[in-house]
């Protein structure tokens, strides 16, 4: 049936060419001192939208149970002289212990969230490598506790303090320190912002091989303190697989010189790898080396309504089969938060009618010509064998936003009630949206979930990366409530364990999760990985409170 | 010059399509008790063609400065007496202890590059995970040192004992858990061959993400203690990136069970990856879990010849951009390294008269008439810029397995004249090649190479992995001369250490490579490395005498 699609086609020209929706969505109000950029993704609960700083609540009282650990030294005046000293530049601490300064400290006290607020009143931005290594070794050996903090883009209260530990804040440090064009290694300061290296990059006809909707502010040294996922893992695979080298400081100050920019080296454990993902806890990045692909000339990107999960999993691995090499996303939204952002944006449909599951699927390759006739291909095929019901195809740029921000709209779209539970799971694929049906059935039999207020609930949705497995479980509440809670934990988290799954797929654990890594780990893991942090963190200092 | 290929077209039409070189090269004299397969690339010096076992000289004479461990027990009929009733089948453990078993046990003290081999008397064939788990346990509390061994196809040293280390053999696990057609995922027992696994995985339309010369009877465990490069890493990455779990046993019998399946899962620190190129130095591998791409449908192949090095440069970074998501080889070979292959084999070469450098490209794609297409047009372009000086493309299989046969035939005909130096580096891709040109200057200037048999040196020559920036540095001799051995080392490693390359790209460290660490890795990180060692090994029984 490829005169279908070609009418499809037709229609998506007449209406998907709107306004950019992405920017619409993006343009929500933020505070002065919050991070200009949005995330891809939100996490826990949020309620409406941004107020003002005062309204969030104290990380302290929201966790009663976490109590300051009295082993940690309090700042003194003295202990500010010591880093005035070191750091030499006046805009390099901002000290809160001799004096008011709480204005200036806010914004690294709280995360972009609103959920999470510290108490510190000292904020360091060492301007190299050796001043980190001189002030953790400073705070080892006095006992103060520190927190390392990149853009402050994560999702689980990672990067911002408990109490009154230290922020070292790693924005001085963000000079490129090389890039070889012939064989696309980078080599960067740890607090270079994600878009200024890809824009960098971009110049040179290269790619930074992570992608996420926090580029604007995130810096690459968090990307990999966190193993960020984002939209590019399908197509150029994790952190773990392109950092080709780490720079980073322990807490007693040694400085761990691995930033090769080699991608074979054989000689010896890959300790780097520890630091991929092990979110400040055993010591600071500081540089990073990357192997950068280089930048598709060509992208394309299609939108499809399916009738099923075991359809969208069929289109899947027709997908991987035809687009192959140049598949670079494969996302999932399920009919009702496709619902639920028509409902709040107001904007037409891409597709005429409603589908039970969406699918966007973006192609990046060398040569526009063949990535068009083979998502063409494809299309015929999946839609001749009826695996999709119908589907359009982006004409241009505008198109290709807005098309994309009918997947990236969905977080915003479901605050617009007060508030959503929300969780980032990895599941095997096969029993991927099972999850999200279980879950809206028991919601449903409880009968918190209809469309009037009574109804603590408004609906149950699922999407995420198809591509990864990776599923954004959301629950889209009118207000927050303790039965809907009970509802869903442990339910969610059992569930997830009972299939092997992940209760953190790309957001890590920060404050969020500490307590929940038994779902996804056994007692072996964790023990294994709290004698690797005794091991380089044996006094404990760095970001605690959190991760395992 | 679009008629200039047309014409190589037709030149490699009547010059390639010969009986393919490859196997020819492959059909050298293996003794009984050897592993079937070849490997790419030999290590260290290999004189003439492999004689009877009889000719390996004891790693304990070659090396004599390395003693044996007076901390580690002797075995005694007790100690067999245990492990014959803990893994019960006779075949499970080949026993020299309490009698004569020298020619059962001589294939796993040996490693098939006939360079070191062991005392052992004892292999142990564990069956399952449970049964690695107290073998281990019962070793460590009885101070027996063991050396895992995988296919015994490394190229180290890394896995024969030295004394009488006890040979833990993983063949007997050898199955593969499960396979997820939709998302990739392959879970196999540490045992699995690699090509056997391939195969399985090729019925499925994928393709295990690592290939190697070494195939059939590699298993992927030591492939993934390893870390195994191969030929395929610049397409599909390292195995950091695309293995998703790995089940390992610690010495003292704990199972790490870290066998994900999951894309994603940043639940903590990502512990497998110290076990990815470990080299069984804490633990042994059991099961793994890996990402399996799609198996391409199209493979082309191109062979091209050059002027000079930084033609070469030109052409990888024309091909990166212009076949970008296709490219799945781009293999360097200089002048000498073909002169010396077609003085060995005869055959006649695809490429008329000679060129200083000459490049095989390979691509993998999804369509063969788009893959096509770029081929074409990426040689008319380097062809009418002048990058290549002539090329030819395979017109068929037997074509593609003749003009691999140039690239793979390299490290086989090195030997021909009786030894080879070799070495295999990573370095920086812009200085990659002058490295072999100091070399051969170094030598020439030294008056012992020459075409006459009082000069040992027959030639100095360079290929490998230039998509790797992995330079295989060889030194075909004549005779093992003292004299060539001086000029080599330690100039070549601290010609490396200046550039911050790698002493070892890929074969890893084993005991070849374990005195000469330092060229690579600073003291800082020696020790950190050897504090991991510490931390799941303290009594120091897995494969003691290597690694660092």
């Amino acid at each position: 049936m490829p005169s279908r699609i070609r009418t499809s086609l037709a229609i998506c020209r007449a209406r998907v060419s709107l306004p950019p929706l992405v920017r619409q969505l993006r343009a929500l109000p933020q505070s002065r001192w919050q991070s200009t950029a949005t995330t891809e993704e939100t996490e826990g609960i949020s309620k409406g939208s941004p107020g003002s700083s005062k309204t969030i609540k104290f990380t302290s009282e929201t966790y009663p149970e976490i109590k300051r650990n009295s082993k940690f030294a309090e700042l003194t005046p003295g202990h500010v002289t010591f880093f005035k000293e070191l750091l030499g530049k006046d805009s390099a601490v901002i000290d809160g212990v001799t004096k008011d300064a709480t204005e200036d400290i806010e914004p690294f006290n709280g995360d972009w969230m609103r959920k999470y607020r510290g108490h510190t009143k000292l904020v360091l931005k060492p301007g190299s490598t050796e001043e980190v290594s001189r002030v953790l070794n400073y705070c080892n050996d006095n006992m103060l506790a520190v927190v390392p903090q990149g853009g402050n883009s994560g999702l689980v209260g990672g990067s911002v303090p408990v109490f009154d530990e230290i922020v070292i804040n790693m924005s001085r440090m963000n000079q490129i320190r090389s890039f070889d064009d012939v064989s696309g290694a980078l080599v960067v300061d740890a607090g270079c912002i994600l878009e200024v290296t890809d824009n960098f990059l971009a110049e040179k006809g290269y790619i930074f091989p992570l992608d996420l909707g926090a580029k604007g502010s995130c810096h690459i040294g968090g990307n990999v303190a966190t193993n960020a996922g984002g939209l590019r893992l399908l197509r150029y695979g994790s952190l773990h697989g392109s950092v080709l080298g780490i720079e980073a400081v322990l807490p007693d100050g040694t400085i761990v010189d691995d930033l090769s920019k080699l991608r074979k080296n054989n000689t010896g454990y890959d300790l780097k790898q520890l630091f991929i993902g092990g979110e400040g806890t055993i010591g600071i990045i500081t540089g990073v080396s990357v192997i950068c692909p280089q930048r598709s000339k060509a992208i394309n990107v299609a939108f499809f309504g399916l009738e099923s999960y075991e359809k969208v999993q069929e289109a899947f691995k027709e997908a991987k089969g035809q687009l192959s090499e140049i598949l670079s996303a494969f996302e999932l939204m399920d009919g009702q938060s496709q619902s639920l952002v028509h409902t709040v944006t107001k904007n037409k449909r891409p597709l005429e009618g409603e589908h039970p599951f969406y699918c966007l699927i973006e192609t990046s390759g060398s040569n526009s010509e063949h990535d068009t006739e083979k998502l063409e291909k494809f299309l015929e095929h999946v839609m001749e064998n009826e695996i999709v019901t119908d589907g359009v195809v982006a004409q241009d740029e505008t198109q290709v936003r807005a098309l994309w921000g009918w997947r990236e709209g969905v977080p915003e779209c479901l605050g617009h009630w007060g508030g959503v539970y929300k969780y980032d799971l990895s599941i095997p694929i096969n029993e991927l949206y099972a999850l999200v049906e279980e879950t809206k059935e028991k919601i449903k039999q409880s009968g918190l979930m209809g469309d009037t207020d009574e109804h603590p609930v408004v609906g149950v949705v699922g999407y995420g990366h198809m591509g990864d497995s990776n599923l954004h479980l959301n629950i889209a509440v009118r207000r927050y409530d303790k039965r809907v809670e009970k509802l869903l934990e442990p339910f969610v988290y059992e569930w997830i364990a009972k299939r092997n799954g992940s209760i953190s797929a790309e957001h890590g654990l920060g404050l969020a999760k500490k307590n929940y890594i038994g779902y996804s780990r056994s007692d072996t893991m964790i023990k294994l990985m709290k004698q690797i942090k005794q091991l380089y963190d044996p006094k404990g200092i760095m970001n605690p409170y959190k991760y395992i």
